[in-house]
């Protein structure tokens, strides 16, 4: 096989292995390309650049459409069976009961139903400022007091004040933890959240927000799904991520079949779609997408740091697929600058309001933004 | 075109004209079973006959799949301009602001929503018995106090006693109207409705589910999409049934903007899928796609009321995709032994233990389930 054409493919899918830096060894299966070109087409080129939403370019895997093509005489049928055969595949692939799953509608739909769940007049729920932001949506029609608290030096959770008012609270609590975190892209080391955990009263609910997972690989990280017998923690995953998944919506919680039932309570009837779970199925089954993945958003976060680095922009270690860094003065006229250069990024996140969340396309995505900043320094803009 | 091979083909959007007794005249369309072989393939064929979930038979439409194919790179992204897309495309097709509108992941979303933005301690809950099962799964963790009324003599809902109920309480209450009601098929008259909702206080919440609406053709029956500037009236609307999307999960309410506006503090932050989104956008540019589910529809309805008639089995005037028979006894064991003929008809909904629901197929399928029916009733069984 050519290198240079296999790289030179438009083909979202076709280019990671090389421009990650993968030498054909590290191709499991050369027939990739070609089976993209037949069953995947390309993931969206046109219009800005999107590096906003932390969404996974490679686009939805070849097999992923292969099963949705499949499913193509399902699209008028409620989806019960598959619904059925995705939890149980999922269950086994987790090493866990079917009924330690909720299976719904993005990882979001498990955000709300917990926070459903969980809701009661003066209830303390606890998170991180800044962190993900749909929690202060789902909980703003309920009557839970919230309390932010501020990440601390080394952009973790501040595990040791957030415990503080929970205990003090002395009353049943919610705590949301994303980690790593989103917008900063931040770890919080998982022995002090184990400890704090394994401490607690069953009356502090702990959600777990794991939807990047799957993109950190330091020591310190490790997920909370192994305190699967404790009712009061729930651990949150999605397709959405690391299985290019976002417009498909489907995610999941692992947790106690106690907690499982209640959050259920709160799920739609008919809440994952058809397409979604065939395609989460073939996902699943589908032992290079990780890989690839990771691959390639290892290898973006390399071209953006390089970059940031060489224009003396400050930037925080990034266990995810997304990075923040500062951008010399407020967010707001950066990202207008930068929508000007055709590419999408960021948005304010108070109160880091001279830092930008950028997040890491492929590779040549990555190489165009660079020499967008590169041009916005040139200006004066950052 | 040869007439015969065209009724010949087993892919049932190509069946439909025919079986249907409409002539080539009718047919709009000629590459109709063409168009359909590359792009949409038959719906589903294999398993038991589907006759319980009130399914749209014909799969869905080549168009809808087109749209779906061309939006495969699109899988991956959030799809929130495909769901202003739509959002506005809706709102021109109803005549109203998109402010009026909410877009939910099926309209089993929407009821979910209302209920939780109604919930409240003792809120008066009131809706027939039988009617279509999901607002009693969403009120179940709340703490509304519900309030069953049997339907009528002519199986309608019994509005009078209903609003007996509603005005003695003199305070909060929702009402939820099914009409065509689900699982008798039967409509309550839309002048009685009418009265009622100009007559009633703004504090009596009315959930009008319309899932049938494009079904109706009975003189007595209207929308209530009229009262869109009464905040108090939501009119609720699917795309799985007429659109033969139920597998794809899109639904939506028409109600006054402020109402919008509360259901969506619990709607999720990403709720529709982008597939749905672009499968629905087409099928409501698909001009051709109700006036053929509609003809389908009748014709299967035709030959399952001749052959109830045939053998004597009452059943109820249906204005929708369904209807309900009497089955000479308990409806479990002719569930039961439908189902070793290979077709899934119905369930029990009480209190009509001695009624069965079946769902009109393709006209094809209703010859094969009268055939087994006659079946039954040789054996007795029915």
């Amino acid at each position: 096989m050519d290198r240079r054409r296999f790289l030179g493919t438009s083909a979202a899918w076709a280019g990671v292995a090389g421009a990650a830096g993968l030498g054909t060894a590290a191709l499991p299966e050369r027939g990739w390309a070609r089976s993209l070109e037949s069953a995947a087409g390309p993931a969206r080129q046109e219009g800005p650049l999107r590096l906003m939403y932390n969404e996974n370019p490679l686009g939805l895997s070849p097999r992923a459409w292969q099963a949705v093509i499949d499913a193509r005489g399902y699209a008028n049928l409620y989806p019960e069976e598959q619904h059925e055969k995705l939890v149980n595949l999922l269950a086994r692939r987790l090493g866990v009961k079917p009924a330690n799953l909720v299976v719904g509608n993005g990882s979001t739909e498990i955000l709300q139903m917990a926070i459903q769940a969980a809701a009661g007049p003066g209830v303390p729920l606890v998170l991180a400022d800044p962190t993900y932001e749909d929690i202060m949506v789902y909980q703003a029609p309920h009557a839970f007091e919230v309390i932010r608290v501020p990440l601390d030096a080394e952009m973790a959770h501040d595990l040791g004040k957030m415990r503080e008012i929970v205990d003090g609270a002395r009353r049943p609590a919610v705590v949301y933890v994303c980690n790593p975190n989103n917008p900063t892209g931040t770890i919080t080391p998982s022995r002090a959240i184990d400890q704090w955990i394994a401490e607690a009263p069953e009356t502090t609910l702990f959600l777990m927000d794991e939807a990047y997972y799957e993109y950190a690989d330091h020591p310190d990280y490790w997920s909370t799904m192994k305190f699967i017998d404790r009712p009061n923690v729930v651990t949150i995953r999605t397709f959405s991520k690391i299985f290019a998944m976002a417009g498909m919506r489907l995610g999941y919680a692992v947790t106690h079949e106690d907690t499982a039932a209640r959050l259920n309570q709160f799920i739609l009837t008919v809440s994952t779609n058809a397409f979604a779970l065939a395609a989460g199925i073939a996902s699943m089954e589908d032992t290079e997408l990780v890989p690839r993945s990771v691959a390639l958003n290892a290898e973006s976060k390399r071209i953006t740091e390089a970059t940031l680095d060489e224009l003396g922009l400050e930037h925080l270690p990034t266990q995810a697929n997304f990075l923040m860094h500062r951008v010399g003065g407020d967010v707001r006229p950066y990202n207008a600058a930068m929508l000007e250069q055709g590419i999408r990024v960021g948005r304010p996140f108070p109160p880091m309001d001279e830092w930008n969340r950028v997040s890491f396309g492929l590779p040549e995505h990555m190489e165009r933004w660079s020499e967008a900043v590169r041009g916005l320094r040139r200006r004066g803009v950052v």
